[in-house]
């Protein structure tokens, strides 16, 4: 979606919105973690998240990745940076054309700083030498399918201190297509309102997004500030004289000062505030929260789970998904990423589309991150002798020490706290867990735990527990199912052997986390259907391989314990139906 | 649906069943009453009802009639009885081709009795001269198509006491592609256990009823038995004989004595009972009920609403429908007899097809007893001389003094006793309700008045309330809205002039009655949507002037009164969304 129109919206509901930047980082290992970072601030619902472009293109095919995986697997809307340092027509031409395959649809137009080692800025052979001109060939060459956003310097640029010749190139990019401006960082509020009097004389009137950055280390703070010759109030520098030792200090002091300087920013008028994070977290989420742009006491999900954000999948029709890739979104949204409709949402009729390869790019082995990824996991998981340590990393992820398994790309919601001692206790049992949900009835659509859909609903889940068993322990249970009329059970091997309580109701689609609003049918978002199941379970059963056995050399006894695990266990699923009265876990007493 | 299929399927449930059987009554009136008889004695979910064929075709078109509305509008499959006699071929073609048109899909296929007057039967001019011999003529001429019942005589035809002769006869209509038999009434349970040893021996293996008649008046039983040449044991008759002169001593004795006899039957191995009504009710509801075949402490209900039974109507797809005509139901069906299609059953998509005009045949003034039913309409509303008289109608309606209104086909249902209170209230403000339901929050899917679905589930109900207003009492409620934010609010009045509190909530379709189930999607079968409401509205309004105005001659006071009401009010429905702590009928407290 095109970022102007979230912004026009936000505006036009008066709804103060935030968005983040991040730039490549150098280290396969810290794109890992950015990974993760952007996993957690994606939660903060900003209205758009935008990566550097690498100066000279030295990272930028990482750009183009990370914009694409963001946009395409995180649910948020992404604005890929792009210069004309060292990009020849061809190239540029090559970069939006891929964005465009993508779904990324909003890029920052910039010239560009001049590469490595500094000097005059020249444009290249074939290449851009203004801005201006890069946003006149956008729209050249693809019309409106682009968002365009442009730089604005409230203190005039860094290599050029003529107020007056930025905002005629200023005025000159919007006159080609721009469709909002976002500025230099500063840290004097008077300097940002001084240059939006300036854009406004000059006739520039698309929104203006002020550029924040929470000083957080005093010596990063002075390299910026002097490289970009940014103005900084005396009461400041004195400041944080005092405490230019002390980083924890400076870093407070930080916060509060940018949470003064964002409330009155938002007082007098800015309808949004965007943050160079220079990848780091803490600081910016805690300006939000002093602010009250974020609420964690309220949930802010529309869904269950994270809506797409590619155009192709149309994803306002997407209203229904299976639950057993709850721990796997991505690898999900890779499976289905070709289904461009979603009749009613309904899984009865979209399940007609076959599902694609499950392995996506950013899943896989190649992509930046991944092995940094797979290092991390390998390292959870150990190196089991015994049935009991498999067990045991169960255990340890239920309980939060390790965070991540093959089948959970993410560590266990804060949601399944209400059934963690269940959790411990059947693992402790030698189930092994992978996704589950707590039973609720009726909460508050705005519950910070299982809310979600907006105020003035109620929503519900049916408890629902999966995990591998071994045949005997499974038999254990399955003889007792009987006196649990209202679960349903359903238990498959790799060979796809099946075991259930109630053919017709696990044939058919179980809806086990649904809402209640005003005005609306019943959402049902979450369901459990044998269809997918199935295809699932040929998922979960390879993972024990490529993400586990394949850890170990061959013939080593990790390797062949892990590989029995995967020929002999079955892959079980249970829906309590009884989700007033019911409980799941007595399935497990003696 | 062929009833040979049902019983079939209850065989191998081993859950028995049973049937009514009536005839069409000779006056207007005693139509109208056995409609209203009729619309009671579905709720108890006979297998299938099937109505006499007029002897010599003196009331065959009403058979014929009767058959429709039932098998369209009462959801209930029928069984027409079709007989021979004067019926020469190409009228048995021109009937049977009119059943398929109207869905009816099931025959008793019968030679009949002599015509009036008595004496030997003869075959007509062109006709059919044997059951056996109509068996065969369908099946020539419509294959498969119909199911087709025929009547066993286990004491041997009241015409040739030769009981083999009768077997051989039975045998030749099964042969011929009878799929069931019926048998004629008895009263010594070894005769028909005999009859079906006899029936075994000559190679007859198709499902047979036994035919019931409780007896419920001494003199019409003697009556019967002595025409029937019905042996009687002799318990029976000194039982009779000694209190003879007492009907209900009759009755009772009937009811009790019946009971005994079907629930021999039933152990005995009988699949099911097809009684003999004689268009009466009380003495077969009271014998199902001894026997536990009918449980009114548990719904049967399969959805809040009873779905179609026509073919034509793919009713196993419906599965939603909008609220308003929850009291008119035979007219919604009608006006969307024509939609063969209900995709995912949802209202979003159903909502293309154009409703049919919405005066279908049974409804219409010239249909057998809709005058009566018009008479005793017009006597329910008296002659209004002031509003307060027009709204005492309404009172009294909701007070089930008087049980029908221009827009209520039935009495107040039992389900709204939880508001009849707060109905009476608002009415007695001068609000003419119309429509309501109460809220329910997760009752069990089994309660007998709010219950539907099945066993195992819960199910929900928004509070509803439907109503006339004038517009002066519209504002003062509307005036009240910013309170109740959980309220969605829809008032039109006969131009199409529109009130509402929030277009976005009431422009979407809102599910007021759900359930969810045991491993099933959550199922929601009625909403308000505003583009059938728009539709209802002119039904709505019209029916001030075509079932109310109309009963006065133009110029009166009573009927200007009406018009005046028609002209000037407003059609309001209110749905509380808060199920769990909203309360809808604050919105008129003072």
């Amino acid at each position: 979606m095109k970022i102007i129109d979230k912004i026009n919206s936000r505006i036009s509901e008066k709804r103060p919105f935030f968005s983040f930047e991040f730039f490549p980082p150098k280290t396969d290992g810290g794109v890992h973690n950015l990974y993760n970072r952007l996993e957690r601030m994606a939660k903060l619902e900003p209205t758009f998240i935008d990566f550097t472009w690498g100066a000279g293109g030295s990272t930028s095919g990482l750009s183009l990745e990370l914009s694409r995986v963001v946009q395409q697997y995180f649910g948020v809307d992404v604005m890929m940076h792009l210069t004309c340092t060292q990009m020849p027509l061809d190239k540029i031409q090559e970069t939006l054309t891929q964005c465009q395959e993508f779904g990324i649809q909003n890029i920052l137009a910039l010239r560009g700083d001049p590469p490595q080692g500094g000097g005059e800025w020249k444009p290249c052979e074939g290449g851009i030498a203004y801005g201006s001109d890069l946003v006149k060939y956008m729209r050249s060459q693809f019309g409106d399918y682009f968002g365009i956003g442009v730089a604005g310097y409230p203190e005039g640029h860094e290599q050029s201190s003529d107020k007056d010749e930025c905002i005629r190139f200023l005025k000159l990019k919007v006159d080609n297509g721009a469709d909002f401006i976002v500025t230099q960082l500063f840290y004097d509020v008077e300097e940002f309102f001084n240059f939006k009097e300036r854009c406004l004389s000059a006739g520039i009137t698309v929104p203006i997004l002020p550029g924040i950055l929470p000083i957080q280390n005093y010596s990063s703070f002075k390299k910026f500030s002097d490289f970009l010759k940014i103005k900084v109030p005396d009461g400041i520098t004195s400041e944080l004289e005092n405490i230019r030792t002390d980083d924890e200090a400076v870093q407070k002091y930080g916060i509060k000062l940018c949470a003064k300087m964002c409330q009155e920013l938002l007082n007098r008028g800015v309808p949004g505030l965007h943050f160079y994070t220079l990848n780091l977290e803490k600081s910016v989420t805690a300006v939000l929260k002093n602010i009250g742009l974020i609420d964690e006491s309220v949930s802010s999900r529309v869904l269950p789970w994270r809506p797409a954000t590619v155009d192709g999948r149309r994803a306002e029709e997407e209203d229904v998904r299976p639950i057993f890739w709850s721990n796997r979104p991505k690898s999900y949204l890779a499976r289905t990423m070709t289904w461009d409709n979603f009749p009613n949402g309904r899984w009865g009729l979209s399940s007609s589309p076959a599902f694609g390869r499950w392995r996506d790019h950013y899943l896989s082995r190649q992509a930046a991150g991944a092995s940094a990824r797979l290092e991390k996991l390998k390292k959870s998981l150990g190196e089991p002798k015994t049935f009991d340590d498999v067990s045991q990393v169960f255990i340890n992820f239920c309980d939060g020490k390790i965070d991540q398994l093959p089948w959970c790309e993410f560590p266990v919601q804060a949601e399944t706290s209400k059934i963690d001692n269940d959790l411990h206790r059947i693992n402790s049992m030698g189930y092994l867990t992978i996704n589950s949900q707590p039973q609720v009835n009726g909460a508050d659509s705005t519950d910070p735990y299982v809310g979600w859909g907006g105020a003035g609903g109620y929503v519900y889940q049916k408890a629902y527990v999966e995990f591998f068993s071994s045949p005997e322990k499974l038999e254990v249970i399955f003889k007792k199912l009987d006196k649990f009329p209202s679960i349903s059970f359903r238990a498959v091997n790799k060979e796809g052997k099946i075991y259930s309580n109630d053919k017709k109701r696990t044939e058919s689609v179980n809806a086990v986390t649904w809402g209640v609003f005003p005005g609306k049918e019943i959402i049902q978002p979450t369901v459990v259907d044998s269809e997918s199941f199935m295809i699932w379970k040929d998922e979960a059963f390879k993972l024990w391989l490529d993400e586990w056995a394949s850890f170990y050399p061959v013939g080593s006894q990790a390797n062949d314990l892990i590989q029995q695990i995967h020929d002999n266990f079955y892959l079980v699923n249970i829906v309590e139906n009884d989700y007033i009265s019911g409980d799941l876990f007595r399935l497990f007493d003696d």
